[in-house]
């Protein structure tokens, strides 16, 4: 089973960390991080660096194929080079997933056209012009194997779905034992239909600050 | 606000990343990666390089500690370097924290010893045996600032914990909506309290196998 995660400067590290930790415990799995170019690349916030361990055009074969989002998405969704490998990836793997606005990439390329997909809440509209039809759920499944996750920590959830779908219940669970997985958020304020308005235009503020 | 996050190899990678993915977002809030060596450490599966951005002993001035877990902790319990400059860390900061084994080392440095705290629930023997009083709750806070979280994941719930105590509720529930942490987990498998037996015993066995 190898999991291809491509990142690249301006991403979101838990939208790729999530699903890796998770799916890197599938048995036989293996997890390759590809980039434009092997070496770091530099997380939204500047504060982090992970390493591409191959261009993406050497990643290889891949049965699973999960795109990260952040910021940096923006500039990348007339990246013909991304896209058309992403296409590509796309057409080999048996699973084409992505969290948050990883899916605007998978939208860009072509994948999701006609095809019910989420991403971060912020970016409901961005995901519908780019020709995909979205939808307000954690994790949505548009069948040929094309998973999409909501906003960064969504992608847990999204990789958990995948494990059971991919080694069945027990596995999933295992996993989800092992990291720990018993969640208790101090609010109830990780959406914006449970967030109090004010906190929901807080934060769509601070994004339009950022655009 | 310089938050500190040591890393090593055999590190878990969301024990680091789930709470820099909360506290990155405090306002004013740098977060450092100090490794034994500025470079890149392996996480405990190999599959994934996180980059060290100073030593340790440069990391400079720090509000708050942030030590995350892995097997990795194991061969680190007597590291003196490592213990001695978590002495020094905890001295300084306002805030010592852990995520899953992460706790392991403040117990080893004594940072810990008579006090309740937490850590991953297969290694709460441990945690005793090292000095603290375990206590088998999500986020333990044991007052004078040191703040222990439960496993891997439970690195976000205790990031927020600390979000709130640091920055106030607004502030905290914004990220929360920031990151869209509205957990929905496919399984309630997520703690041995809630797992069925037999996936408890098959991570138990798994994780005897790897001792």
């Amino acid at each position: 089973m190898r999991i291809v995660i491509p990142i690249f400067d301006g991403i979101t590290a838990l939208d790729a960390i999530g699903p890796y930790e998770v799916l890197s415990r599938l048995p036989g799995a293996t997890v390759i991080f590809a980039g434009h170019a092997q070496g770091p690349v530099h997380t939204d916030n500047g504060m982090l660096k992970l390493l591409a361990d191959v261009p993406f055009e050497q990643a290889g074969d891949l049965d699973a194929l999960i795109v990260p989002g952040g910021f940096g998405t923006r500039a990348l969704l007339s990246d013909e080079r991304m896209l058309s490998w992403l296409r590509k990836a796309h057409e080999q793997a048996r699973w084409t997933t992505s969290v948050c606005t990883g899916s605007l990439l998978l939208a860009a390329a072509g994948i999701l056209t006609g095809k019910e997909a989420t991403t971060h809440w912020l970016e409901m509209e961005t995901l519908a012009k780019l020709g995909a039809r979205p939808v307000p759920r954690r994790v949505v499944e548009a069948g040929d194997g094309i998973v999409t996750a909501a906003g960064v920590s969504a992608g847990i959830d999204m990789a958990l779905t995948l494990a059971d779908a991919i080694a069945g219940p027990e596995v999933a669970q295992a996993i989800q034992l092992a990291i720990e997985y018993d969640p208790q958020p101090p609010f109830e304020a990780g959406s914006p239909r449970t967030a109090p308005t004010p906190i929901v235009e807080r934060v769509r503020r601070a994004a339009a600050r950022r655009s």
